[in-house]
């Protein structure tokens, strides 16, 4: 599918565009494409961009002092990323983000959101509505996080995302979910 | 302040509405007060509001199976609150809220913000403003759980709300930091 039905069918979900509108808030993306391996965020970068994925996987992560790694989303084709904090507050990048298989995106700029939001007022739903996901989504896995053990959040990760399974090295998952790789490798075989 | 000029300096903050859009917007809130230890929210409750505290502390908060408490959010005057997933999702409450003091908020139903979005593009912009702030919020402190040791995320805590220290009780400070009582007061006093 085109990238330009792709990004119509997603926020056909949240809100009716008309063809006009649609045009002149497409008129705002660009396309990028990036090889697996590919970092499309550095920390330290100054940023400018949220991601829409047309096709591949890409994951959001932060390395600490002692270099260790945590994920924090795994993105995939109809999901969004970038380093909110940095975008919005307007700060460099403190997490990265980097391509698990070769990668297309679409790319909004922070000028290009605001822009539209200004001029469409369906255009600014859409992204509150957007926002308003994000926040229950983060608050929900913070509970988890807090609450549940390891093989319950593991479980809850491959129910809600069953293709990750199959993309994801399980190094990633064990970062996604705070643990070692020994740790998870253990619950697999549990 | 009255609760009609504390709401307009809170909004200014993000957008400014013309005196005839704030009055119109102010007109879908209504005033609710509580006493201290009173439940706003109990987890099994339809709910249908969001609340913005004008006066006191409120706590949200989890109970798990094993009747342990995790606190989501602590929210004083100038802060939001409700349970965002069921709020949205039209499913019962999974979190309760409860006065940590009396308190003074003002109540928004889903379908009034719903209304006064559609109808006035800046209350629009002010909640998408809002929802991505709380989304940021939320992943850092996520990242925070992930990464950090819990004197890290103490200090951090009453160095991001330092009337907290005063106000709250350190069981429920504990209980935010998800450590118990007894490691918070080696911490104190270490």
């Amino acid at each position: 599918m085109d990238p330009k039905q792709l990004l119509k069918e997603h926020i056909t979900k949240t809100v009716k565009l008309s063809d006009d509108e649609f045009d002149e808030f497409f008129g705002y993306f660009t396309t990028e494409s990036h090889k697996k391996g590919q970092y499309m965020i550095t920390a330290g970068d100054r940023i400018d961009c949220e991601y829409f994925v047309l096709r591949g996987c890409i994951k959001t992560f932060y390395i600490n002092d002692n270099l260790k790694m945590f994920v924090l989303q795994f993105a995939m084709p109809g999901y969004w990323a970038s380093d909110y904090s940095a975008l919005y507050g307007g700060s460099r990048a403190t997490i990265n983000i980097g391509c698990i298989t070769d990668t297309e995106v679409l790319c909004l700029s922070n000028k290009g959101r605001e822009e539209a939001c200004k001029k469409i007022h369906h255009v600014e739903h859409f992204f509150r509505h957007r926002m308003t996901s994000e926040y229950v989504a983060s608050q929900k896995r913070l509970l988890s996080t807090m609450n549940n053990d390891v093989k319950y959040r593991y479980e809850e990760l491959i129910t809600l995302f069953p293709e990750l399974y199959n993309i994801v090295p399980k190094r990633l998952i064990a970062a996604y979910l705070g643990v070692s790789r020994e740790t998870l490798y253990r619950l697999n075989n549990s």
